[in-house]
């Protein structure tokens, strides 16, 4: 009977559900707590298969017969692909791209409706920004330009409903020439076209995967290029945006305001209290703030837990395993 | 030169762009303070037109020979229609279907990932709900149920969105088998349907006019019928639900929650301190409460002003007006 670990608390909690998913009979060992290692360390050398949100050099033994790494999510940076064990593959996983298309417009409505501010003021009895009494206006979106950087499943999704919104759709892919079956954008450019993108979009949505050419990528120079009445969404990495800059961005309001689900620090535990970057996004009342949800549904997590599942038993099987992100050197599976 | 009199600071606040507009001459008179009635009085002898937020019989004066009531947004509950001026007409005016519908599909992102609450929670170094260290998912709106009391301009605005946004789309309307050119529902009943659309519904959207069918009409035995799960949205004019069997509901979680932006009263002027209802909403954390600023964006004002310009040129021109609701006895126009 094959063997998989199950690393940390998040693939620890979805046991159940694992075991009702499974097909072929799999040993399951719970390992919750990731910050110990000796626990992983005694278990490795039976393991066929290890599904954890890390892999990092000091995880691995000499005796390893690991074929397969489940990453829980579909970003990748917290895998150290060079150190994976030979034969090994690390795999990914989507099915995020709806709820994080839905957070996406959600966002747009929220920042410029200022659904917080007027949430807040309301219950206090204050009326800022109604109709009924000639109140400020706020901003549509029908008409406006969203800017994609990234073109992926995300896009797509951010691309269909910004369409059903009569929103354009300018969107930045590595390979811009490369055919899509999706939405069709109204605008495509390459990695050079960045500034054009920038200078063009009304909410700029960040859902590119982070690695050594996007990270960084939005500097200050970059950010200056934003419209004053811009605003900005990030549902991929926070490393792709200069922390600094765009906090100056916004407390200076040279951008209108932004939603970041994605932190340049995250807790330990979900207990810890901690604030999520340097520098006081807190104290700006033009971002809305949110801990990392966006993919985050009932919905979603479910139809990962089938796609691992269904790895695992293509992997009992020997049969081909899904959306391998890479590959140990020497043998292949 | 023909005259129209603008009543009410709403009105007033925008006469420079209606000079703007117009193509005709007419002679202006403004009247910000619509809470004092000798000015309107004096003036509505002499005029054609009238531009205001209602229309009530003690505004009326003996020698009258107005033509054209004009309303300033779509909803005329607030226009006495039988105190109308002979061979006066009422009209009202649309465009706000596009950013209302904006608000519901935002308002269902914003009440399922519950914006609010994880934006304070955050700000304070909170992390609940997040993904990244396993928090309580939220709900997803892909293959949800929107179900639409109304299917007017919004309705069909929210059911175009919502089908991108892959909901399942329920629509109630008073003529059932009246012919539609916009988007198709996935079901379309009348009036006696309604016990099935509150069952049916995940997110229920209020999108009527109130009128004498529609007043009270979600009491506490209708809203009985939603799921415990079920969101409520309300932009059309809160007297459609009942207040305390509402506010009960919400507290007690018979519903999941509830985005408001419409109420129970409002304040006489924007710097008036009032709460929005009598029951305290604003004790609840399950409801988003906005200060009827759904429609109130700068595109729609624009378009809104324009298309009255236009009704008073076509009064100078003898030509057919756009939009009437209602007409004064006697003589047409």
């Amino acid at each position: 009977m094959p063997t998989v670990i199950l690393f940390g608390p998040t693939a620890c909690n979805n046991e159940t559900r694992l075991r009702s998913l499974l097909k072929n009979a799999w040993q399951i060992i719970a390992l919750p707590d990731d910050t110990r290692l000796e626990p992983l360390h005694r278990a490795l050398p039976q393991a066929d298969a290890l599904i954890s949100l890390m892999w990092q050099p000091e995880m691995a033994v000499a005796e390893i017969r690991l074929r397969l790494i489940q990453a829980l999510g579909a970003g990748v940076d917290a895998y150290d692909t060079k150190a994976l064990p030979d034969g090994c593959a690390l795999c990914n996983v989507y099915e995020h791209e709806a709820p994080i298309a839905e957070y996406v417009l959600g966002a747009m409505v929220a920042l410029t409706a200022r659904f917080v501010f007027h949430d807040r003021q309301l219950r206090q009895g204050r009326w800022d920004g109604t109709g009924r009494r000639d109140g400020a206006p706020h901003a549509e979106l029908a008409g406006k330009t969203v800017g994609l950087i990234g073109y992926g499943g995300i896009g797509r999704e951010v691309a269909k409903r910004a369409q059903a919104f009569d929103m354009k759709v300018h969107a930045l892919r590595a390979h811009p020439h490369s055919s899509s079956n999706g939405t069709a954008p109204d605008w495509v450019g390459g990695a050079a076209q960045l500034p054009e993108l920038l200078r063009a979009s009304d909410f700029l949505v960040v859902c590119c995967s982070l690695n050594t050419e996007t990270r960084g990528l939005l500097d200050r120079t970059q950010l200056a290029r934003l419209k004053p009445s811009a605003y900005l969404i990030n549902v991929a990495r926070a490393e792709i945006i200069d922390e600094q800059a765009l906090f100056e961005m916004l407390k200076e309001h040279r951008v209108a305001g932004a939603a970041l689900d994605v932190w340049y620090r995250y807790p330990a535990t979900i207990e810890q209290m901690l604030l999520p970057a340097e520098w006081p996004f807190h104290q700006l009342d033009n971002v809305l703030m949110t801990p990392h949800l966006s993919a985050w549904t009932d919905a979603m997590i479910e139809r990962r837990w089938q796609k691992i599942a269904a790895n695992l038993d293509a992997l009992a099987a020997g049969a081909e395993l899904h959306n391998v992100v890479a590959h140990g050197a020497e043998r292949r599976v």
